[in-house]
C-alpha cells in the first residue's frame, strides 16, 4: 500500500502554495506554487488554488486522496466567511472550510489564519519549540504577530489575536474612526515599505529595494530607520506585555535580517526589564505553509495507522 | 474541631492588607491593614506585616495555625529576592517567601505578584469567569496588566509579563536608555495623576482630587483627557494583540470609573476590530488580597479534609 499522504495550502495575498507531504513524517514529496491575481477576485482565486492543489497530487501520489487538508490563509476563518481579509476582493464571502472539503470530499479538513499556522509550525518544530511564552512575529506583505503561551497559539475570543496590523499609530489617534487615521500596517508592512521605496528607488519592486539602497542613499537609511523605530516601539511594548523567553520573526522581510535584527536587539535591550531572545524563524519564508501541512497532520494523527 | 483557615496576606506599596478566611470557603473571618511605611525599609515593612497577620490570626482564630499562607506582593518575587520592586527600599533583597515560612513554620506558603494575583481570584471567582482570554487591568498607585489565557494567568518567562507601566510612551524614546526617558507609569498611574494633580490643586492628596475638579476645571480636564487617551492608547493595542473577550478593570483609580468607562470604552470601540467587554473588577480595591486568599485555598485543595 502507498504511504498516505496529507496536502497542505497556503492561501496568501500574492501567492497560494502548496505540498503534499507523508501523513505520518516531514517529507514533502513536492510543491506548487499559483499566483493569487487577487484582482480576479476570490472565487477565481480559491479556484485556481484548488486546481493547483489537485495536479499537484496527481503528479507526486497518483491515485491517492490526502488524509487530510490542512489550509492557512490571509484574513479570519469562519464558517461562511473570512474576516479581516481585504486584500483579495470577495475573500471575505468565501465558506473556505466547504469549498475544500468540496474539492476533497474524503479528506479531513482544517483552516487557520496563515500567522497562527506560522506560530503553530514554529512552536511544534521550529524556532520557538520549548520557548514558553513565545512570541512570533510575521513581516510579509502584511504585519501580524501570535502569542504562544501553555504550548498553545493563542487563538484569541474571535480569532483574531495578534492583529497588531490594526494597531493605533499615535495617542493623537485614539478615539478617530478607521478611516481618519492611518493603522500599524500601513507604515510597517512590505506594502509599507515598497510605498516609501518607489519615492525613493524609480522602478522598485518590494522593500528589498529600499535595503538595497540604504549604504549609498541617506534618505534610504532614514526610511528604513523611521520603520524600524516603529517596529520596534510596538515589538518592546508586546515584549513587556507577554514576557517571551523567545521571539522568532517569520515572513518575506526576514531576507533583510541583517538590516532588521541589530536595531530591533538594541531597543529590546534598552526598554523590556528582561529582555527576550530574537531569532530568525525556522521556516521564515514558509511558515504559513508548514503550519498548514502540521494542521493536516495533527488532523489524521488519532488514526491508529498514522500514530508515531 | 475548629474549621480549618487560611490567610491572605497582600504587601502593597502604601499598605499592608491581610484577611483570615475558612479554607473551604469564600467566607473571611477577619481582615486588617497596616501602613507599609515604605521609607523604613522593606525589613521592617515586612516585620509589621506578618506581626499584624498573626496578631488577626489569634483574633478571630485563635489556636489555629493557617493550612496555607497566600503572599501577593508588589514586584516579582524569586527565591532569594523580589525583582522590580523599587518602591519600598530593601524590598529586593527579602527572601519572600522564606521570611513568610519562618513566621508561619506549619503552613503552606504560596507567593505571587499582586496584579497577577488580582487576576487569578477575578478569573476563577470574579469578573474575568468565563472570559477567554481575559485582560486584567490594575489602576492603582502603578500601572499594570495581567494576560488570562486558557484559564490561566501567563506569568511569562520571567513572571514578568504584564508589566506594562515598563512601556515605552512614544517612538522616539526607542533605544533610548532607562534614565534618558520616562515610562509609562510615570505618566499613566494613580502616582502620575497625582503629580499632576498637585499642579492644579494646592494639597491634591489622590487622583481623586483631579476627577472631582474636572467639572469645574478645563485644566484639569485637559490632563485627565490626555492621561485616558494615553492609557487608551495601550489599552486598545493590547486589546488588539490579545483579542480578549473582557477587560476587568481593578485598582484605586476604578473608585472614579464614571470617567474613565466612557473614553475607555469609545477606544475600544473606534479602533479594535473585535471590541471586548469593559467592565469593573469583581473585587476592585482588595482583589490582590482576595487573590493571595485563593492562592492560599489551592495550595491546600489537595487534601481530603478540605476538598470540595
Amino acid at each position: 500500500m502507498d504511504t498516505p499522504v496529507v496536502l497542505g495550502i497556503d492561501f496568501g495575498g500574492t501567492k497560494t502554495a502548496m505540498a503534499v507531504a507523508e501523513a505520518g513524517a516531514a517529507v514533502r514529496l513536492g510543491t506548487a506554487t499559483v499566483p493569487t491575481h487577487a484582482a480576479e477576485g476570490g472565487k477565481a482565486s480559491l479556484a485556481r488554488g484548488l486546481r493547483a492543489a489537485r495536479g499537484l497530487l496527481e503528479r507526486v501520489a497518483p491515485g491517492r486522496e490526502p488524509l487530510a487538508v490542512g489550509v492557512s490563509t490571509i484574513g479570519i476563518p469562519r464558517e461562511n466567511g473570512v474576516d479581516l481579509a481585504p486584500n483579495i476582493p470577495g475573500w471575505a464571502e468565501l465558506a473556505l472550510a466547504q469549498e475544500v472539503q468540496d474539492a476533497f470530499p474524503d479528506s479531513e479538513i482544517r483552516v487557520e489564519t496563515d500567522v497562527k499556522a506560522a506560530a503553530r509550525v514554529e512552536a511544534v518544530e521550529g524556532a520557538l519549540r520549548d520557548a514558553d511564552p513565545g512570541l512570533y512575529l510575521n513581516l510579509g506583505t502584511g504585519l501580524a504577530v501570535a502569542l504562544v503561551a501553555g504550548g498553545e497559539v493563542v487563538a484569541g475570543r474571535n480569532g483574531a489575536s495578534g492583529e497588531i496590523g490594526y494597531n493605533l499609530r499615535s495617542v493623537a489617534d485614539v478615539g478617530a474612526a478607521a478611516g481618519q487615521r492611518s493603522i500599524l500596517e500601513d507604515g510597517v508592512s512590505g506594502i509599507g515599505l515598497l510605498a516609501r521605496a518607489r519615492e525613493l528607488v524609480p522602478g522598485a519592486t518590494g522593500a528589498k529595494d529600499l535595503f538595497a539602497a540604504v549604504s549609498t542613499d541617506e534618505r534610504a537609511a532614514a526610511v528604513l530607520k523611521e520603520f524600524t523605530d516603529e517596529l520596534a516601539f510596538h515589538l518592546v511594548n508586546l515584549a513587556i506585555a507577554l514576557d517571551p523567553a523567545r521571539i522568532a520573526v517569520g515572513g518575506g522581510m526576514v531576507r533583510s535580517w541583517a538590516a532588521l535584527h541589530g536595531p530591533l536587539r538594541r531597543a529590546l535591550d534598552a526598554a523590556v526589564p528582561f529582555p527576550p531572545e530574537l531569532v530568525q524563524a525556522a521556516f521564515p519564508f514558509d511558515a504559513p505553509l508548514a503550519g498548514a501541512l502540521t494542521l493536516a497532520r495533527a488532523a489524521v494523527r488519532p488514526q491508529p495507522s498514522t500514530a508515531l
